[in-house]
């Protein structure tokens, strides 16, 4: 590689990884109403760091919610545009007490870099900054045109950004998208994310009487709303894995007989996985597909929290009047969310025991996607990571949704090249989440390379 | 009524009304571990009280957690020995926000008094205290003997109370108990209770995964400890009242078809009682049983809450690595707490989900009880409630649990009187618990009646 940026990138490495450590120490969780303030300043960092490296129009756009980073450079006549996005907000902590070290004190540590939103996903929004410093300090110029577009709502749904971009302002006018909030396949292996799933994240409230009561009084007469959640949840999905909601996997969309060979030669071990990455007695899910298929191009519903009732330590007596559940289910190409939504607030009606009101709301929703490999920039990427890396690119799936690309895809008629430098291991919206130093480094050179790559 | 101890409470309400005030703003929640101190404060204030009235001995007998509060008087020979008990432990007090005056800050409105334990049971135990007071403040002396016993830990399984009946100490020796911790069937209703359910409170910890996952990446191959939980709940009950756990029915003793009788002449309005009480749809339970029937002589089972997960607001995608359950169980007479946790124990085990672990723990437990309605204490407590209300008595069960009652049967051998003065609309252990003004003071009343009857 003799690329000048790639040698001003490995010679700064130590400086930028304490810029990413500075930032890394606000705590801008986008769920916590307490920490408002905290994304504002993660959103100021970002945009007078565009400024300092060269990037022009640089500021805040307004939303509803937490605000956008915008910048551009757009000097290069004849060459495309280049879209880039990444978020700077991060989930809350908890449970705090399993956190080696505390979530906002970046801590080195074995090869890795331990907080909260260290690759989820402050660290690749802080490699896509630093490619860029790279080739303005060493080029005096960037090989192509660059927009930059960071949001503070991933973690809550983005509807600040979805309403930006659905509004198609003549800022976002681009020829792709370039997201870093993906991971690798494998350590050392470069891969390209070409699937999502998509998802719906809902609540189900379940009201029985008019207000608590006592379960030795009222027990055999009143109802019990945490009961009725139970048995509500348990006929959405059943001990085998499958969804029972009706016409639930009608419009599926299963992948290629070629991609599904393609699966078969990627380095998984089902049972490996098991033992290292989940933990658990065994896996789970839909009886007839690979662990694979089943995360990347099937359907699911999870329950995250069952919020209300009686939490404390030891016993307290009570039939709580109302119950909630958080419900989210992960969709595959071809599945629409509003419609899935519907027939499953029309089932969960349905199946309401008696004794119960039930209200079922929508929190937030994002479409499935799926990217042709055959365009010119998934070709530039692939590319640039062999050469990094030195070895051929995978592409694979994400179990997990990224909405945005959903989005530049309908309202701007774009494709996103997915370039992420995550680790499966990386513990995201869980304790102890990290980024892999040796991937920030070369998620840089693989971001300097890929531009030079898309831009000639 | 010519009693010279009635006049003299009569003439003593409000002072006894204001001493009560001070006794409920103490926070003697045995739940928190917060209010540890708080609890013994109660204790002492109790101890004082009894000596300050002219009983002897009032000393503090500590157990493993929250003390015992003892105190006898024992000069009339040749009468029988009254063992008095009642708790100084209330039920913690959330959801706060519910409260329409604070819980520790004692309220009159409406002709009640409003406060957390106004009712269950502070209130009742003063009303006892102040009975004895009344009686050797007008006579210098007591109409038979009394032995007081007043516990700080019922809400949370009274096991320092249990371990003490058990041991069969002499300062226990008595002919029958005077229990005031129930409630009146209706408003100026004279009701002796006969019967209690007994319970088991359990948790059902369901282990998935080692740590907290995405369920973006994981969500159909991790399990998820929430759905395991809900589908094991789910087979715990059905969805018209049934317990599924097998064995469950086998040991119940059905009650009398006179007791049955007497049940149907009582003035009880289902429909009353779901629009006013229960304020919910519909009243749900075990098909073929009436309200009475289902809450007073058939078992039950009821979700209190299940702690963990994501509880806070918005969206976490997470599939926690751990779901908790707080479920019991009520009994009726026949059933053995120790049988049921076992048949439930096995139960829960075998209906676990692949891939998650089950631990079940019992937290506590009482036995069901039934008093014969034909002793000497029960007929003469239907002579003084007569008399002070004006009313023939009715004999009825409390579908709730005071398992000092069976360790007072199996260990001391001796019968209990349970008479009590709350009111069903009470709100024990839910925001806003009230004590009727006019109940304490004629609980009052018929206690020192009953002490009366009872020593001739």
């Amino acid at each position: 590689m003799s690329s000048p940026a790639v040698t001003y990138a490995r010679q700064n490495q130590p400086r930028f990884l304490d810029e990413l450590k500075a930032l890394l120490r606000i705590p801008s969780v986008s769920t916590l109403p307490e920490n408002k303030d905290d994304c504002r300043r993660a959103a100021e960092a970002l945009a007078s760091e565009l400024t300092r490296i060269g990037l022009e129009n640089a500021r805040l756009i307004e939303t509803a919610g937490n605000p956008l980073v915008y910048a551009d450079w757009l000097h290069n006549a004849g060459k495309p545009t280049a879209l880039f996005y990444g978020h700077y907000d991060v989930q809350p902590t908890d449970p705090l007490e399993e956190w080696i070290s505390p979530p906002f004190e970046p801590t080195e540590r074995n090869g890795n870099l331990y907080a909260r939103g260290a690759v989820d996903d402050k660290g690749q929004v802080w490699a896509q900054i630093k490619a860029l410093e790279s080739l303005m300090a060493s080029n005096g110029e960037l090989p192509l045109n660059v927009r930059v577009l960071f949001e503070g709502e991933e973690e809550v749904g983005g509807e600040g950004i979805a309403d930006f971009v659905a509004s198609r302002p003549p800022e976002l006018k681009a020829d792709f998208a370039l997201i870093s909030d993906t991971e690798l396949f494998a350590p050392g292996l470069p891969t390209l994310c070409v699937g999502l799933r998509g998802m719906i994240y809902t609540e189900i409230e379940v009201r029985g009487a008019k207000s608590d009561l006592h379960s030795g009084m009222y027990g055999g007469a009143a109802p019990n709303p945490f009961m009725a959640l139970a048995q509500m949840l348990a006929r959405l999905k059943d001990e085998e894995g499958r969804i029972l909601i009706p016409g639930f996997y009608d419009d599926i969309l299963p992948p290629s007989p070629e991609e599904l060979q393609a699966w078969h030669s990627l380095p998984f071990d089902e049972e490996q996985y098991r033992i290292s990455e989940v933990g658990s007695l065994t896996l789970v899910g839909e009886p007839g597909y690979s662990v694979l298929e089943r995360t990347w191009a099937r359907p699911t519903l999870d329950v995250h929290g069952i919020p209300g009732g009686f939490t404390g330590a030891g016993a307290k007596t009570v039939i709580p009047a109302k119950a909630l559940a958080k419900v989210s289910m992960r969709l595959v190409p071809g599945m629409k969310p509003a419609k899935i939504f519907a027939l499953y607030k029309a089932y969960a009606e349905k199946i309401a025991p008696a004794g119960v009101e039930v209200e079922v709301r929508l929190i937030s929703a994002g479409e499935p996607c799926l990217i042709p490999v055959d365009n010119r920039y998934i070709q530039a990427a692939t590319r640039a990571l062999k050469e990094v890396w030195g070895k051929e690119t995978v592409f694979i799936r994400s179990g997990g949704s990224v909405p945005i690309v959903g989005d530049f895809a309908r309202h701007l008629g774009i494709p996103s090249v997915m370039m992420g430098f995550g680790l499966p291991d990386d513990n995201i919206h869980a304790p102890n989440e990290k980024f892999h130093l040796k991937n920030f480094e070369l998620g840089i050179e693989s971001i300097v390379r890929f531009l030079e790559e898309a831009g000639k």
